[in-house]
């Protein structure tokens, strides 16, 4: 099924425990069609980039079955720029820079050719973009998901909060969904963002894996125990586009396939903290994902006798 | 089988953000017994008590099968005591009063009809004690299962590491994982800790549920997410005592049944954290049972099409 993905295409400087890499392709869109190619064509792509962004890397995602004609290319412009610091237990990490470029321009069209997608992944932007992009798809897609940060929460609560209500799935991290929620308890936290919209909550954990909650039902994934996580940048939106690519795929929504879903993103992601940038997730093969998805079924599988 | 359970079995008064429970029955050997004797008897108990220690308490056990013909009492001593006071987090606790009384002169006696016991679980104790109930045991159990504490590790590590050396498996919290093998990484913490001597290590986090290592393999459990844990005391030697006892019943240390057991040990953690004390223990049935085992299976199971 037709997959749109928006969010944003960017380079990225980053510093981790092991290295630094200078000015590498990012952004949440670059990273979701990446892991959701491996699953679904085609895919729509919204972004913007500046005329320094790489047709190099733009050609690789067209062969993958990504298209463009919804990227707004801005000749004269900046892409937009992030640069950070991970701290030694790769779980929190300082912004040393941002530049928002031509990301501050952004005002997303969405082209007729696109109006065909049945699932649709709002990258982590602003809730207002994230709005208009759902105000301007004439039928509801099958699913929705979302991704946010506590930038938002901080300052643009109300919009996120309708945003939210535009939705069937929100993706958040526990500290996000617990300032957002005002919640403690995890399990509290989900219900109140249940409340706010989005029927299906997911909240990852990092190293701990994600709940998947869903009405009174809940599922908890694994993540796969790493001995070193080489880079953490892009995991969230390498699982999110693993996520919903697999949903694509099979095309369907139910809680049951939505677990084996967040296994796939699992999988996505573990293999996306492997090496700087995207690049991992450039290399792998259909193989490859099928042996990741096998060890995260050996790592979570169990029979009572 | 029969399984041999040597801890503690002492007073607490414990303060959470739900109240507070003044000198109410508690130790390591009491959680477990309780736990265990849902699964297997008889239950071989060593433990050291003062003459303070309730005779109904230890008449409940032995009518759920466990004998205590190795469970020393002082009658003119008085019982171990602890004092904790939970955060609001309830992942961490201050102590306020810690007094052995009788535990400080504990040098436990395997009587010989204990040596019938093929498996057998050391709660948390100084290690020269744990090591002196293995040195009794005239055949190696099928299955030694071990806890300890960063105390011991502070000043007692060569005895600790001798006791190692005689266990099938250690069974420690992340924490106290990280401090035993002076690496952050949990998958480097227990590679360490096998090469230490255990072939089997649990290392338990908490809300997140416990990983279980064997060889290269390696088993993710879920916890079950709580809305609210009214009381953690005993949940660590609960999970032991379910483990043990479920391997026990069934008479298989094989890397899958210690799986199931893992889920049995955390199905019976989650029972314990609802009530004060062993309370809650007290009241289930083996349908409560089943029914929060089906839950663990919902929680984590999933199927990739």
């Amino acid at each position: 099924m037709s997959l749109l993905i928006v969010g944003t295409m960017a380079f990225d400087t980053l510093e981790t425990p092991f290295g630094k890499a200078d000015r590498i392709i990012g952004g949440s869109a670059t990273y979701a069609a990446w892991a959701a190619s491996n699953f679904t064509k085609p895919i729509r792509q919204v972004s913007i980039v500046g005329g320094d962004f790489p047709q190099a890397e733009i050609s690789e995602l067209e062969a993958r079955g990504v298209t463009f004609e919804g990227v707004e290319v801005v000749p004269d412009g900046k892409s937009f720029f992030w640069s950070g610091r991970y701290h030694l237990d790769m779980n929190t990490r300082d912004t040393l820079v941002t530049e928002l470029n031509v990301l501050a321009q952004f005002d997303p069209k969405i082209p007729d050719s696109y109006q065909d997608a049945e699932f649709v992944m709002l990258g982590n932007l602003a809730p207002a973009v994230q709005m208009s992009v759902m105000q301007q798809l004439k039928t509801k897609p099958k699913l929705t998901i979302m991704d946010t940060m506590n930038f938002w929460m901080d300052i643009a609560l109300d919009e996120l909060k309708t945003t939210l209500g535009m939705v069937d799935l929100l993706m958040v991290n526990d500290s996000e969904a617990r300032q957002l929620s005002g919640e403690h308890s995890i399990v509290k936290a989900a219900k109140k963002i249940q409340a706010m919209g989005p029927k299906y909550v997911i909240i990852k954990k990092g190293e701990h894996g994600a709940l998947l909650f869903y009405e009174d039902k809940i599922f908890s994934a694994p993540a796969l125990p790493l001995e070193d996580v080489f880079d953490p940048t892009g995991a969230g939106d390498t699982f999110a586009g693993g996520f919903i690519g697999y949903l694509a795929r099979i095309n369907d929504t139910s809680f049951e396939s939505m677990k084996a879903a967040v296994i796939i993103g699992s999988s996505m992601a573990s293999f996306c903290v492997e090496k700087f940038g995207p690049n991992r997730l450039k290399e792998i093969t259909a193989e490859d994902i099928d042996a990741r998805v096998n060890e995260f079924i050996s790592l979570a599988n169990f029979v009572i006798k």
